[in-house]
């Protein structure tokens, strides 16, 4: 059989990363499959004869893996960040970089309203007590979505949906991004000046990708400005947060941080961040639904069936 | 000082029912204010100088009680059910009874989504887990709500926002109602038989006025109908189901039910239902929001004022 891929090398991928039906529409198409962990030391000499290399999230594929791999023609992501890939390199060597954009819009907009409406409403106070035998509404207090000021730094795919579900709440929604959103200025979604934005919220919701010139963006001047009271919420990298500026404004005890921790943070910042109670963190759970599995393993192996036919779809480089 | 209400009397309406200011604002009003409790031997013989009565949620007023004020004009009910008050009697004795409509409309209608999102992203067990220091997502399962159907039983003042903000979310939404709502079928809520939605919807929620007609609506029939896998919500009246129905159903496994238990559930009731993993029981806390308290107050006390010049609003007879 003459297959058009020689042999696939998949590095960090584990058996249950994907579904057995797309392990398979993978295994169609290459004459040969390794599958290696991420720390094996025999990825080297796997490289040798592959033309295909599949990585997980935050695999480093560099110019020395790239050279090791002379004759590589396709690098797939199995994430939507491909920030450990040097694309650059790879696009003078003729590699094709394709990543997964998008699957988990929507999984982790509703995260981001599930985790706001949790706070503001007592919902796990209300859960627990009623477990207690313990049917009292005493001493519960919320605030609603409504009339309040939703700012939203980052008008991507994520920010935008996260926008688009604010209105249907009635909020006051507002949004900074580096280019203007006109369309969604026309629905009624107003653009302001990032500071000014951030001490004007009463939910401040952030989705930038993670890039250099959003680094550190909520730095020690910026998180001073938020404004008393607030709720913020961080489902993207934490590395957009300066973290000892947010332990510091945390202490006052005079805003609420929500945060989904991401597989990057380092412990000392869990540390850092976790003995506040108005810091509230998540596990990495704000992109998990079924549907986000199902378009996350369609969209890559649809990546690979289509640069086998000639079209190229999500290439990065 | 000639004061048009000679004397008030609250029945039911305990000193922080109400902030200060409102209590201010009703006192300003009338020469004389005595406030009761709902159980006191006193009530009878304090109405039969009262020309304004003001009684809190489910207190009874019946031909009785009124026959007991011959001066009686007004009756101001601090809750939007009047149900316990003989309403037509009143009437018949020209006395106005007012109430609160829709004054936690938005509260409810966010406190759904907030319930359903803490149950379909499991938003509690990610909070409990962290605190005890573990941050992995595995085992997390989630469902979102974009493109799910979502039913809504009754589409009054609630049931409608409830229906706005799903389709926010992108969801497929559908209704019945005892009357057709083409203002909402225009903005994309299809229209459907009860018991057809009932058997297709994966989101169910319930938002009818408890009446004769909706009592019981979720009968053994219907309870049966509904979807396997689907998430029921009801934070309206649970008289609107059968309990020993749900409780049979809620043994399958197959659906999750999910409440707002109300001050009027028996015990017994509750018994029934908490022993159930399946069944989410919540304190009556839907309605509870700050922006609620101060709308429901403002009503309240506009009632009384709009009376006193001559227009009455929120007139229930």
């Amino acid at each position: 059989m003459d297959k058009k891929i020689k042999k696939i090398l998949t590095i960090g991928i584990g058996e249950f990363a994907l579904d057995s039906a797309y392990w398979q529409r993978i295994k169609v198409l290459a004459e040969k499959i390794i599958n290696l962990p991420k720390d094996s030391s025999e990825i080297k000499s796997e490289l040798i004869d592959t033309d295909c290399l599949l990585t997980g999230f935050g695999i480093i594929v560099n110019k020395e893996i790239i050279d090791s791999a002379p004759g590589l023609k396709y690098i797939g992501v199995l994430a939507t960040a491909y920030g450990k890939v040097d694309v650059d390199y790879a696009k003078s060597k003729r590699i094709s970089v394709c990543n997964i954009p998008g699957y988990a819009t929507e999984a982790v907009a509703e995260f981001v309203f599930g985790i706001i409406l949790e706070h503001v409403r007592e919902i796990e106070r209300g859960k627990k007590q009623t477990r207690e035998d313990n049917y009292s509404e005493a001493g519960f207090s919320a605030v609603e979505i409504k009339n309040k000021i939703f700012g939203i730094l980052g008008l991507g795919r994520i920010g935008s949906r996260v926008a688009e579900i604010a209105l249907g709440f009635g909020a006051d929604v507002r949004y900074w991004n580096v280019d203007r959103r006109k369309e969604f200025e026309i629905k009624g979604v107003k653009y302001e000046d990032a500071d000014i934005l951030i001490s004007k919220c009463d939910f401040l919701s952030l989705h930038f990708a993670q890039v250099k010139d959003t680094e550190n963006f909520l730095n020690k001047e910026r998180i001073q400005k938020i404004k008393k009271g607030a709720v913020v919420i961080n489902t993207a990298p934490m590395e957009l947060v300066d973290i000892d500026a947010l332990e510091k404004r945390l202490v006052d005890k005079d805003i609420t941080f929500i945060l989904d921790h991401s597989d990057e943070m380092s412990s000392e910042n869990i540390k850092k961040l976790s003995k506040f109670e108005n810091c509230i963190i998540y596990p990495p759970i704000a992109y998990i639904t079924k549907e986000a599995r199902i378009a996350k393993q369609e969209i890559f192996v649809g990546n690979i069936e289509s640069f086998l036919e000639g079209s190229l779809i999500n290439q990065v480089n």
